[in-house]
Order: structure tokens, then sequence, then C-alpha cells
């Protein structure tokens, strides 16, 4: 196919706060899908929190990004050509190759989207790896009961957000904060019981405030002082979903937690997990969640930033806790084009 | 019954480092068992390191003990008046009275005592709550599978060295670490593959050292930095069985782990337990503890300080971590006598 493709690399790791320097924008030709392949035009790209150790040095228990190469990572788009079986040319797939316009796939990491439930942008968020990672920690590890009360920290997010509303459709009383007042105020829409602003007050005197009994289960993206704050507010036989640690990501250290040694006294389970272990069970995930965003039950939220180039300004701005819902890049025409 | 009984009081909760001040030895006479009730002569009581946090001040988590009563805990005596139709005169029982020469008990929370098997004071240590609380621990919640490492932390405690004797029997690799070459020597004649004083390095450094591939389970019982050396060298998809505290009850503040962020990286789990939750499951424990202490596979060590007036500093010691194995005060005959 004529043309130019652009992608985001990453040409350098930070010494300290991220700055858009780390990043390049790079042209290519359009690739020409071989036997096998199908060759995507992007819609939409992500960007998120999650990808802020990757762009690190090489560590042992996470992969970096390499450098000179575009950041990988979800992203939605059509179908142009196909020589690959299961895909034809016109189908919606999500795939993880990440940062860049064009994508040429083997078919391995992709997956049709169905585009008639809602606009493919959600296949990146609450129909995709966000409201997935969601369901599955809060169901499966935070095993959430009618009647209890559910703590999410960083709950604007796109995994928050989410989690939040499906602790409510548990039956359960869900409080959460976050770190604006439009935030807070987006999140009592969605039907949280309680919220605060997290810049507003140390976290432990918001939770005593929204959760005066305690809290059977967190969901917590943030660690540092949430954890701490969730560990002290937690009720006998409690639950920890160790999903994220966003307060790595700041400037500063986090807090280290004091009060470990109430996991023997209250009982708690803490207990952390990586979605990618668990993508067998996506299509489930799928077919249920599809339903509850027809429905009303489960809504959702996008910031939407146009043009490729400014991907490291959007995921940098991600990282500083700049957007509501789901951060993402657009970078080609979505369905309505 | 004629004659005086004597028993221990807690008069003072600590401010700072506990010492011998706050506690009381108080005379009365022997009392007379009523109807349902048995009367019993202890043999040996038990002092813990759990019992720290009991003679502080109220805290929301653990019942405190009252002040101008005895010490409660665990207990071994005989009956030597009966008038509950499920003990006679003769029996040895366990019970949780605590800290006095005679005891009256309704029954309650009394359990016979099969003084044929070992030396009657392992019912409060190996085949006893802290046998209990090994086996429970280890294998209800850390779920060791043959071929994987287990690191016990303040392994020569009762605990402790029955936890890795068990790991042992599941056919793991074990690796502990303790306060002293005597104890370290202890160890290793147990069968543990690797232990290290933790007084000479720090703990990650002497982890490393006998588990250079990291660990599958810990089991804790100290905290603090032992913990988080522990969540530094786990692998993948670890265990931690959070069972105690013990850095707490030391004269300064613990060290606040700073890596709980691997608990997501590295999928793991960390989770509390409170024995006293599981009495239903003792009897089972007991069947099977015996016969492997009668088979040689599971053994013991105490250190027994005799005389009920010594008791306050035999508790402050165990503190600093001057015993080995199971600390009992010797208060009465025992079976030998």
């Amino acid at each position: 196919m004529e043309g130019v493709c652009r992608e985001i690399r990453l040409v350098a790791h930070p010494a300290g706060v991220p700055g858009e320097d780390l990043f390049e924008v790079a042209e290519s030709a359009i690739p020409d899908p071989g036997e096998g392949q199908l060759l995507i035009r992007n819609a939409y790209f992500s960007v998120d929190p999650y990808m802020r150790p990757r762009i690190g040095d090489a560590r042992a228990y996470v992969a970096p990004y390499t450098l000179g190469e575009a950041i990988t990572g979800g992203a939605v788009g059509r179908v142009v050509v196909s020589h690959h079986p299961s895909f034809a040319a016109g189908d919606w797939v999500l795939h993880m190759l990440g940062w860049r316009e064009w994508a040429l796939s083997d078919g391995k990491h992709a997956w049709r989207v169905d585009s008639t439930v809602a606009p493919v942008s959600t296949a990146l968020g609450v129909l995709g790896i966000p409201g997935f990672t969601a369901h599955y920690g809060l169901n499966e590890i935070g095993k959430p009961q009618p009647g209890e009360t559910v703590f999410v920290s960083g709950a604007s997010g796109a995994v928050g957000s989410a989690a939040g509303q499906m602790a409510k459709i548990a039956g359960c009383r869900v409080v959460g904060c976050a770190s604006s007042a439009e935030k807070v105020a987006w999140l009592r829409e969605l039907g949280f019981d309680g919220v605060f602003d997290y810049r507003e007050q140390p976290v432990r005197n918001g939770l005593a405030e929204v959760a005066p009994e305690g809290i059977d289960v967190c969901f917590d993206n943030v660690g540092g002082d949430h954890l701490e704050a969730a560990i002290g507010a937690m009720r006998n036989h409690g639950r920890i979903v160790a999903c994220g640690s966003m307060s790595r990501y700041g400037d500063t250290e986090p807090v280290a937690p004091r009060n470990l040694f109430m996991i023997v006294t209250k009982r708690l389970r803490v207990e952390g997990f990586l979605i990618s272990d668990h993508v067998d069970r996506f299509p489930e995930f799928v077919a249920v969640a599809e339903e509850w965003v027809r429905d009303g039950r489960l809504r959702y939220r996008e910031t939407v930033i146009d043009g490729i180039e400014n991907a490291p300004a959007a995921f940098l701005g991600a990282l500083r806790g700049e957007s509501i819902g789901k951060m993402l890049v657009k970078v080609g025409p979505a369905e309505d084009s």
C-alpha cells in the first residue's frame, strides 16, 4: 500500500521524571501484508499508567520496552487487507501492537470487535482489558458479597470506574477516591455511595468519613498511603485486590505501609494479579459486560487526544492523573468516518 | 481443698519497653469446684510473644488483658477433682486459663491430653496450638507443592520450627533464619536446607545466599524487614503466610516494607489468619502430628523455666528472643512426679 506510516518509538530510558524527549515520531512506508498477515489501520491506541515501569531500564519483574522500537500496547483498528483466514477486510480488531498508525499482525494477539454494541473505542476501555481487569480482580479475587462495602482507590480511571460500578451490580455499598472535584462529581453520577478527593485530605481521613464502619473489599490501583489507609479501615476477613501501584509513578517515593501486622490480626488477604495471565476468560467477560453497557448499568468516559504526535504528552498527562476514564489517542478514522 | 494457689496478674500497661513491674504474684485459697466444674493442678503454662499486644492498652483489634486479673493462655495440668461428666480425676488437660498454679474450669475450653504419646508439655507446643498454627498456616494458606522452596522467618520458635519440618514433610526445600548461632545449628539438625543468623547480616542478603533462586512460600512470624526481604525474594505466584509480627515487639519500630508493588507484578498472595478461628480442626491436626512425633519426623525443643514467680522474666525473655523452641514455665508436678 502506498503512503507513510507513523509510529512512536522509545529512544531513551528516563533518569528521573520522564519527559517527551524520551520519545520520537518515526516514519516508514506502509507495509505490505504477507501470507497469514493482516494490515490494520488504527483508529485509537491506549496510553496507560502500567506502561510507566516498562519505559524504565531492565528490571527482573517486567519486560522493558526496547529502545528504538514502537511502544506496544492495546490498539483498535480496521482491517484493510487480510491474508489471514480468521479476518476479513472491514473487520474491526483489537490488537497489542500499540503506538502506530498502521499495524501488521499475524492474527495471534488480535480479536475481532463487534462495532454494533458500542463505539469501537470501548474495546480499549470498558469492554477491553481495563474492564476485564476490573471484572476479574473484583469478582475472582475480591469476591464481594451483597451488603459488603467496597473501596476503590484511584476510582476515576478506566479500571477503577468499572470496578466500582461492578461492585454496585454485585449488591455492595461502594466508596472511592479520586484527585479532582470533577472526577469526584462523575463518580457520584455513576452511583458511588461515597467519594472523596484525596488531594484535599489524607486518604485515612476521607475513608473514615465515607466508610465509618470499615470496608470489606479494597480494589487498589494506587498503593502507598491508599493501601495503608485501606488496611487500617479493613474489617476482619477483608480482601485487598492488588491491581496497581500508581503511587509509584509520581515524583516522590510512595508511603510504605506501616500497619501490615493487621494482615494477621484482621485475617486479611492481599492478592495481586496480572490480567495477562487470564486472557482465556476474556470472551466470557465481554459477553457479560456488553449486556451491562447496553442496559446502562456500566457507564464509561473517555479522554481522547487527537493525533499520534500528541501521544507522549497524553501518556505523561495520564501519569499525572490528568485524564478521566480511559485515556486514548485517536490516530485514524473511527466508525463514524 | 486446703492450701494456697498462686497466679500472675497484670497490674499495669507498659509505657515503652515492658518490665517485670507490670506483673505481680497474687495468692488465694485453692478453690472448690462446683457442679459442672473441674479443679486442675497445672504442670506448665505457656509464655508467648503473641501476648505482647494484649498487655498493652485497649486496641480495636485485640482484646487486652484485664488489669488485676491473671494472664490467660495455654496451660496443661492434671484434673484433681471433677464434677464434670467429660473429665475424671487423673486426666491430663490442656486449657486456656493461663498463668496460675491451680485452675477452676467449666470444661468448655479444655481438651483431654493423651500422655502416652509424648510428654504432656508438648500439648503446649508441637502437639498444641503452636504446632496446629504451623500446620494450618503452612498447608491451608501456604499450600506448598513438592519441590518448592519455603522460607520460615523466626524459625527457631515453637511455630517456626514446626512449620519448617512440616514443609520438609511436604517435599519442599526449606530455608529459615534465627537470631543466634545455637538456634541456627539446631535448625540445621532439624533438616533445614539453609539457615542464617539475621543478626549478622541483613535478611535480604541472608535470603539471597540460602535461596538464590527465590522462594515460593514464606511462613512469616516476624514482619518488618523479614517480610520486605521475603517479598523481594518471592517467585511469581508466591504465597506469604502472615502468621505473626514479632518485629513489633522489639524496642524499635519495624521496617515498613517498601516493595508492596511486587504483590501485583509477581501475583503474590499475602494472607493472615488467627488459629482461634479454626479450633474445630484441632483434633484432626493432633492425630496427624502425633504420628510425625512418634516416627521422629517432627522434633521439638523446649525452654523450661521453673517456678511461677519467674514467669514475667520468662515472658520478657521470650520477647527478646532468648528461648529456643517452646518457652514454658513449670509450676507443678509433671507426669514424672
